[in-house]
């Protein structure tokens, strides 16, 4: 059986106490003592319930010795708490099971602190749970490589042969990360010509979802000084559910020589609950077999994947009810996490903590677990059924929703959602 | 004539009153109170000296409208002031001008003011003059697109379709952008695999040098809004010197199809003084005549660049005088600034103030202007002569010099200098 908390958990909760994930919020029921709004603060999920982790480090409850006196949790962010390394967060995640259990009376116990600290979490307001210094974006699906290269270059060799040898990446846009339920205004830029025209200009046509994951850095390294793969582990605090928003035919024309740009940059979503490594641990699996061998630098003593069931829904305009689009897994990466760090730091580039590091689009094998609609509808080729009308990108009006649940024996730990409105673009 | 102060500026100084460049410092030769390090805090560079903008500041002689009660100088990053826009701009610059004139006595004939805030260049330290949230880097020299897509991939149509109807930019990395005069550790990194053999590993062997100059936006859009070409200029506050590292057998290796990657991401200089576009106005000149004809939203009324004479500089390991390697100009680039950070925007994408806008290397129509060694001996085909030794590519001790004067009739208004050293790699 579970583990049991003094806060009600229903059984198809995301956020037993087994998961207990990281999140900054705003109270939206109160304001601060000038009327404005209260300060972004530290949380974690407990079932319906945020608790305010500002207040029971106040409340000098975070007593073990890393913790005690730590200004970590009176932050606007957590990069100070993720920056403190996996130590801090093992003696956090103790004292929070401890504090939220059944059990233990010192929360439990106390009316006034209980009613302080814990919120519900319809009222409040998420906020992006680290100032992002940057953000990079992987690209570690082989399915997801295949597929693309197929579509944009041919079914000739679609994997380009340095994909085997190294898990390719580009730097991302870190200003337009946004969080969970921001809308996203369709783009606008210039979409490939065609034949002897010249290049289109408006609104994109082929607006897509990329369904990711991505990592949150932990402590950082020194400019220069790389991180050995065995011990990359210790470098991520944990994992948000990312919707990489594409622009197909703004990529497909600006791509060429150095990577996506505007086709990216007007809109990254990412989940605001970052669950832990440490919760992920009982959903560890081998991670696929690589061939050829990857080089020593990426040649890890454990090679493990999550098995982390993921989800993605579509609610038209005018629609009340979503459905279902794709279902994929987190374990379809080809490149771990933590070669993917290793790879990033191997040339000495300087990890901070708080970085998002994307895994790039998870398809699995099986065309209902395509990651995006560039695949699932082949480019635009073969149309999707969509409550009744046919499909090919995303239509302004649509409602994007990702989830991801790992399924315990009697618990769950999930992510929440990671949703986005998309908007008409601005003439 | 120009502009005197009460300052000696000697006749061939970058800094002279018609400059007036901005920087963060930190004074060496005095500690804090609790003998800690100073604060940083804004400055501009007048002669060999740097004028301490907080002291001016906290001593209320910042009085216009704008700037007086701003606590935009006594911050530890430019980032406040540069987002206050051009209003703010031309008043800190025509109470700097006034302040520093041999006319005024304010500053010159208060001997303990004077004293306070005046400091030599060689008793501080500069710093990084903001904070930067995004670097990107364009590609906007044709002669650069045109040698770099000879050498890589072949002499038929170098330069790729869709580069002379966009600015093609990506994003780079922005926590490894240091300051002039930091070392740079040689990366390692996977290179080219040559015939059938793996790939190569270890330390690169093409480390080269970018010459580029690099945009400080000014204020900001929020996300989803659009800037006009010909508003563009009013959201750039200046430019500095920036040297783009680039590993270029691990960028060949890498780069298909998502762009550059580790091959840059281990260090990016730039030079600490901002020269403002109100400073370099003197020196605008017609920009290249674009063929075809831009699309409307890169159609700007004022088509301009500066006359910005470059010039790169190696001091190899063992040598006491940097030799000089190439000679270029700002006005090579085909692409302008105000260009580029429209189309920047044309999605949507948010800008914030302190963000880097690269040009990309500044190669101009010679083979005496090329801006990178690649270029200079077609990728190692033809050696240089470096003081007697045949030269490929960057050596372990080698500094590389950057440096930019713009030559008015009687003043310069120049850039400093962007240096760094190459250290081995550390294995």
């Amino acid at each position: 059986m579970g583990l049991r908390s003094f806060v009600e958990v229903s059984r198809d909760s995301h956020f037993p106490l087994e998961n207990l994930p990281y999140g900054v919020f705003r109270p939206t029921s109160t304001a601060g003592g000038d009327g404005s709004p209260p300060a972004p603060r530290p949380g974690v999920a407990i079932g319906d319930f945020v608790l305010d982790l500002s207040v029971i480090s106040a409340a000098g409850l975070f007593d073990g010795p890393i913790l005690k006196d730590s200004p970590c949790f009176l932050q606007p962010s957590l990069n100070m708490f993720v920056g403190m390394g996996r130590p801090a967060w093992k003696e956090a995640r103790l004292t929070l099971q401890r504090l939220l259990s059944a059990e233990d009376p010192t929360l439990s116990g106390n009316t006034s602190l209980r009613e302080k600290s814990l919120l519900k979490m319809s009222e409040v307001e998420m906020l992006l749970p680290t100032v992002i210094g940057d953000y990079t974006d992987f690209f570690s699906s082989m399915h997801h490589a295949k597929n693309c290269g197929t579509i944009f270059r041919g079914p000739e060799n679609p994997i380009p042969v340095n994909w085997f040898h190294l898990p390719i990446a580009y730097h991302g846009r870190a200003s337009s990360v946004v969080i969970s339920g921001t809308d996203i205004i369709r783009p606008r830029g210039q979409g490939y010509p065609t034949g002897k025209s010249p290049p289109y200009f408006g609104s994109t046509q082929k607006l897509d979802f990329e369904l990711e994951m991505a990592a949150i850095v932990g402590p950082g390294n020194e400019l220069g000084k790389s991180i050995n793969v065995d011990e990359a582990a210790d470098h991520i605090f944990g994992l948000v559910l990312m919707n990489d928003w594409s622009a197909r035919d703004i990529q497909a024309w600006e791509y060429v020589p150095l990577g996506p740009f505007l086709g990216k940059s007007f809109g990254t979503t990412i989940s605001p609950w970052i669950v832990t490594l440490d919760a992920l641990e009982p959903f560890a699996c081998d991670a696929p077999k690589q061939d050829p061998q990857p080089l020593p630098y990426l040649a890890e003593s454990k090679h493990i994947n999550y098995d982390i069931p993921l989800e993605v829904w579509i609610k038209p305009a005018g629609h009340e009810h979503p459905v279902i689009i794709t279902r994929s897994n987190f374990n379809n990466l080809y490149w771990t996490l933590t070669q993917q760090l290793a790879h990033h730091t191997i040339n000495g580039c300087n990890l901070r903590p708080g970085d998002l590091l994307g895994t790039g689009t998870i398809s699995g094998p099986e065309a209902e677990s395509f990651g995006c609609l560039l695949e699932l509808t082949w480019n635009g080729q073969k149309p999707l059924n969509l409550i009744g009308a046919a499909r090919k990108f995303l239509e302004d009006g649509d409602e994007v929703f990702f989830t991801a649940c790992c399924k315990g024996k009697d618990y769950n730990v999930g992510f929440g959602s990671c949703t986005g409105k998309v908007l008409p673009a601005i003439p």
